[in-house]
């Protein structure tokens, strides 16, 4: 499991010639990092205002994004199962017509694993955003870049997932699963895209 | 050493109420995943037009990645250790007249260190950009998912790195300092962002 290495056998495995762990586990584990600067400064003792009501807000701040987390670090490992599940698929005997039917029906279940696990690395993403909202308004004045490092790395998260969608999406013949996917990514990205700039904007509030 | 770290343990470290590790080191690690990101790809065993051109190019931007990726993962800890030095600093005894000024010295030392590291930070995110762009032009077609999170990854690990030069400057009393690292971090955000264009639009070439 990826998630049990230390960090040069992690980096090690995402630079070896291997193609997994790849770019949809790494996207999981940006996320799963930014989520975690969001806990910590919703931690701190200090926050912006010292009110009860900034206390408050972080605490259930901290709650939400523990639970995302978790979603996020076991999506780390689940990205690189999917993909191996897609490659497994392609190596299928191909020799009868029941076999060329039957490969052909485990790789579009294959493909569509490949692509829940980014989408759902998205969805997660967009959650953390908005907590990021949160935490930006009554979190430690003095915490703000962590902060801002946090919705970057969020934001390459859900930049990296969909990247991972886009591609696994395109050996996908269903076309109602794959329009919903695609309205589903694109909501999200446009979602996103207003979340993160109302959290850059809170930070610059002083 | 945050290096030595299990990805829960070095997630947890992120997410303690303790201000270090902190978003300068998150943003050092998004880096070091990115250009581990383009390792990978420059070493698959397949490249974009299987040319002898492809490979030796591909070759030396794993070399020059490799490289960059060992400073990236020792900026992880020398920020958090440049963190440290700035909250040492300002615990020294300011009781005499000496004692004030040898803090005051010291706090503009450690705030120089805090300063210089994210900076370092995103020379190498930059160097590793510029490779991206090699990456792009001569790898494996169906790797360019991977090449995008990377591209991803290592602005988020730029903007991040800035903004914890931005909060450090904003400490250093030097003007010629601030002066020559304002220009510094404003020149490679520019021309980052031109050279992740790039890498961009070489990968939605056919």
């Amino acid at each position: 499991m990826l998630r049990d290495l230390a960090l040069p056998e992690l980096l090690a495995a995402f630079s070896s010639p291997d193609p997994a762990p790849g770019g949809g586990s790494a996207a999981a584990l940006s996320s799963a990092i930014g989520a975690s600067l969001l806990m910590m400064v919703a931690s701190l003792p200090k926050t912006r205002t010292s009110s009860a009501e900034d206390r408050t807000a972080l605490e259930a701040a901290a709650g939400a994004l523990a639970g995302i987390r978790e979603r996020l670090t076991a999506a780390i490992d689940e990205d690189t199962a999917a993909y191996d599940g897609v490659v497994a698929a392609y190596r299928l005997s191909k020799g009868t017509s029941d076999e060329q039917a039957a490969r052909k029906a485990a790789i579009q279940r294959a493909l569509r694993a490949a692509t829940d696990v980014p989408l759902e690395v998205m969805k997660q993403s967009a959650r953390a955003l908005e907590e990021a909202t949160v935490v930006a308004a009554h979190g430690y004045k003095s915490a703000s870049s962590d902060v801002g490092v946090a919705v970057a790395m969020l934001m390459a998260g859900i930049t990296g997932a969909n990247l991972n969608v886009e591609v696994n999406l395109e050996g996908i013949g269903d076309p109602v699963y794959r329009g919903a996917v695609e309205g589903e990514a694109r909501d999200l990205k446009e979602r996103v895209a207003a979340i993160a700039q109302t959290a850059t904007d809170l930070l610059r509030v002083r």
